[in-house]
């Protein structure tokens, strides 16, 4: 194939293009600059292979003289950046593109972002909320209407300035979030009391143009998300709906991905501009001991509608009686793709992605093994038959099965590839198997022969959607002692640095002001000059505050127990959840 | 409420705003402060009645006062665009936004996109397809490789040239399509002739900067649509891709939109720029006798693939042998919210939109009726109770219904109101339908008595659903039989305009020639001095080509008939279908 090395070669430019990727960029370059030229031995091998017409011997397996270099190379303990960048191309999920910090989301990262829509929408519809759609443009005067609001965005609004070869009169923004897209129109249609709520919802992209790091999924420039934008008569629904959404983020993240999560509300200096609280999901990443937020709804208050003069006459006015307009009461919720993106970090193991059965597009593979120079045509077709006959079982009740009866390839080689992509379980079938009446099983969430079995064949329709089940909850229950033992409670400052260097996500008991965070971030940020690679940067962040988490655990006497901070004089008002975070 | 005349008013700026939409707008303005005038003081009477409690008496139905001015005013055969206009706005499609060209979809325009996409995912995800999300964004570069393609496009590509403050190195256009942008990857990807067929399709919104008057949902500047793209070993599999899509199409516009559409190939002309041949779906809008493209599947062949390197190794290549490697076949297909517009268009009559029952997001309204002066608090319970009690019948056998058990409207004033808003069927529920054990019914697509009729309440769960779809079916063979009466065949000349002029659309023998193509285009152009009103401009248009019919009448005799156009000496190769178009 001529091409295929300057292929490759594109591969890696874009790679460089994206120039902002720090140092590791250039460890990776010389690697997969010696994987293309391996890969192109292995195509050249492969070619000649696949012409071969099938004859009663074994294949030739050249294809496994590439393996290790096709497979994930780096590991998540020493590189973990390099890890989560192969796992994810590698894995299939994710490509990088020539503009720099957009990202190709393929079908397998894309069928998970699928799954969770159609969850969500079922949650949402049933409780009143409608799906729509408004423009991804903004005009400058509505998008800047909002202050407080709009500095959080304004350094990183995309404006088109050029339709064709003409300049445009007025310069038009991407929406970076849709607050002041939607809400002009929300003072339009809402006109009584009987209007509300207004619930509304859109999936869509926005663009932020950070200059920061991309990283796939967690900071892309364009991301896909869904809005909500609620407008109700009063704080207590408008709330109940914060709250009520919040848990079905937290669903997402437990009941589809697999991702133990924690719930809290966000402190002042952390909240939404604009808004009166947020309320947040916060996960854990075991493998650089960070926090990340997950998900967030915000009490929007009545803010957006005094500026947007959103207003309905009070429902409580007698005949005669004059009572002021009643500003409604907002909120806002949003959950991006970095849902994707945690769950990767968090499951992926060093053979690749690690997929949760709920969100896989491909759930089984099943692969035909045993096959050696001794077995006939026949028996290989014998073989290959038995093999649909169970992907068609297997699909009868729903389950996401595809076959591997590519010639040529070794059944290490398919192992690794599949295992690569994340699929949960593998079915091995071979003339043992076959003589025994059952098949092969291989978890992909745990290795080795632990992670092995057997399954009749004619109690495969009951045991895989079983087996499976049980995948998906063993996955969330290590994941969910895992973060459980890395949260821990700090009193005495001495404690909090050391907690944070081992990986951990620290519970202080905590003042809640401003100045207070700002000085816990300084205080267990390590002094360092010079640029470091980002893998070891973590440790050198200082700590922020992620959330207080709804449950609070015992131990901070009111009147009595001090904030954390050894420089704040200030008592304890909750306990908080700090840590290094993404 | 005090800021509502100032909404209203807002909401008329928005329409002027949107300049370029010609001088019907001028009297949509003056009809409009009209209405926000008598809108105003409806919402006064209304809120006084609202804040009344609930009594004995039947509700002071202030509300009706403005029942003719929220109406859609205009009509469908003397101001199309204006009819089409207020049925989407008042009937709570779709509004007007403050950057011209873009428009607000409702929810009840989304679900129709949403029943779609699911209809549509289910189809193509049978035959292989996966979804996938692309970059928003193409580097101009990337953008302009392909040089026939992008001139279709160049003069709308809505250009990114800064971010916050600072201006970009290179500008970055928004996609108007997606080829260019994915293309390249699709070289990366496709290495062997394993890797085919590639299928990829993505849902997501386009940006076309278009200076023309745009028209909602026909011509937007950013349109959403699903764009489905490609890549085979042989031209007959990517082929019958173009051809098995295309029924899809169909099925969208014939199964969920009850809309008539015929499928055709594009003549040279009218094909996508830079693909081998496009296939159509074809719509006719009856008002305006104009035809209007639905959907279109091209076959690319393997033009971008030679502009972009998409190779594999020849598969039939033996073992020491050397063959070309060989450009893959390609295709790409596109549906996008245009088919809201045609369904609304087609349906849609003086009392507002008609919504076929399979796409309404409200299928079934119910509505208490016959409450008087002399109901008893205890009779009206018992009347919206047994209201309640049908929806929840409906709602176990999966009908969407509404109840509208509003005070202080009157029966009539919310009858108006849902019919606005196309509810496909009507349930009133009085004191003598209860006696009766049966509701009454009245069916959106037949005005008058002759849409009236009774359902025994014990027969709702079966026989609602049932009607249901008896109304799409008599929805869809009246446009069907509309429409085909409609294509007439001409084959003297002299018909030709005369045909069009009593809006039909015209199938005459046809050389294929593109020059006699533009001839046609010319000859059949009502020639006029200066400007005109865009709904009488449609009968000065020239007819373009809309299609060659798969389904092709008889009549041409190979190397006999001639081409229709008097000027043209060639002989006919086929019936083409030509119209005044949108």
């Amino acid at each position: 194939m001529a091409d295929q090395s300057s292929d490759i070669t594109n591969g890696i430019e874009q790679v460089i293009l994206d120039g902002d990727k720090g140092s590791t960029d250039q460890q990776l370059k010389a690697e997969q600059k010696k994987a293309a030229k391996a890969e192109k031995a292995k195509q050249h091998g492969l070619g000649k292979a696949e012409a071969k017409k099938p004859t009663n011997k074994a294949g030739p397996k050249k294809g496994d003289a590439g393996k290790a270099l096709i497979s994930v190379t780096a590991t998540k303990e020493e590189d973990f950046p390099s890890w989560y960048q192969q796992t994810l191309t590698k894995g299939d999920m994710l490509d990088y593109y020539d503009v720099s910090g957009c990202y190709i989301l393929k079908p397998a990262a894309w069928h998970i972002w699928e799954t969770i829509q159609d969850w969500f929408n079922v949650k949402i519809k049933a409780t009143g909320v409608r799906n729509c759609a408004f423009p991804l443009f903004v005009s400058q005067d509505v998008l800047e209407k909002e202050k407080a609001h709009i500095e959080g965005f304004a350094a990183e609004v995309a404006w088109v300035t050029h339709a064709g070869k003409s300049q445009l009169e007025k310069k038009i923004a991407i929406r970076p979030t849709s607050e002041t897209v939607m809400y002009p129109y929300y003072a339009k249609w809402i006109r009584s009391h009987r209007d509300l709520p207004l619930q509304l919802n859109q999936w869509n992209s926005v663009v932020r143009w950070e200059f920061k790091h991309p990283m796939p999924f967690l900071r892309t420039r364009e991301f896909h998300w869904q809005e909500g934008h609620c407008a109700h008569l009063t704080k207590e629904g408008c709330a109940e709906e914060v709250m009520r959404i919040l848990g079905f983020y937290a669903g997402v993240y437990e009941e589809l991905l697999a991702v133990p999560v924690v719930q809290g509300r966000k402190t002042d200096k952390e909240r939404f501009a604009g808004g009166d609280y947020t309320t947040t999901v916060e996960g854990y990443i075991p493998a650089t001991g960070r926090g990340i937020q997950a998900g967030t709804s915000h009490l929007l208050g009545q803010n957006f509608a005094k500026m947007f003069g959103i207003v309905v006459e009070d429902p409580s006015v007698k005949e005669g009686e004059k009572k002021p307009p009643i500003h409604v009461w907002q909120n806002s919720w949003g959950l991006s793709t970095r849902t994707i993106g945690i769950m990767v970090m968090i499951h992926g193991d060093n053979r690749g992605l690690v997929m949760p059965p709920r969100v896989a597009e491909i759930q089984v593979v099943i692969v035909p093994v045993g096959i050696t120079a001794k077995t006939s045509q026949e028996e290989r077709e014998s073989l290959y038959s038995q093999v649909d006959a169970i992907a068609t079982i297997l699909k009868a009740v729903n389950i996401r099965v595809e076959t591997d009866k590519r010639e040529g390839y070794s059944p290490g080689f398919k192992f690794n590839e599949w295992e690569q992509k994340g699929v949960p379980l593998r079915l091995e079938l071979g003339p043992k198997d076959v003589a025994d009446h059952s098949v092969t099983t291989s978890r992909r969430d745990i290795e080795g022969n632990a992670g092995k079995g057997k399954i009749p064949i004619t109690e495969l329709n009951t045991e895989v959607p079983a087996f499976l089940e049980k995948i998906q909850a063993d996955m969330y229950s290590r994941a969910e002692q895992n973060f459980r033992s890395h949260r821990v409670q700090v009193t005495n400052w001495d404690d909090f640095v050391p907690a944070l260097n081992s990986k951990n996500l620290v519970l202080i008991p905590f003042c809640l002001a401003e100045e207070c965070e700002d000085e816990i971030k300084e205080l267990s940020t390590r002094k360092e000059v010079g640029d470091v690679p980002q893998d070891e940067k973590a440790p050198s962040m200082g700590a922020k505050s992620l959330c207080i988490p709804f449950e609070q655990p015992e131990g901070i006497v009111p009147g009595e127990t001090k904030c954390a901070n050894p420089n704040c004089k200030r008592l304890a008002e909750k306990w908080c959840m700090f840590g290094r975070s993404y």
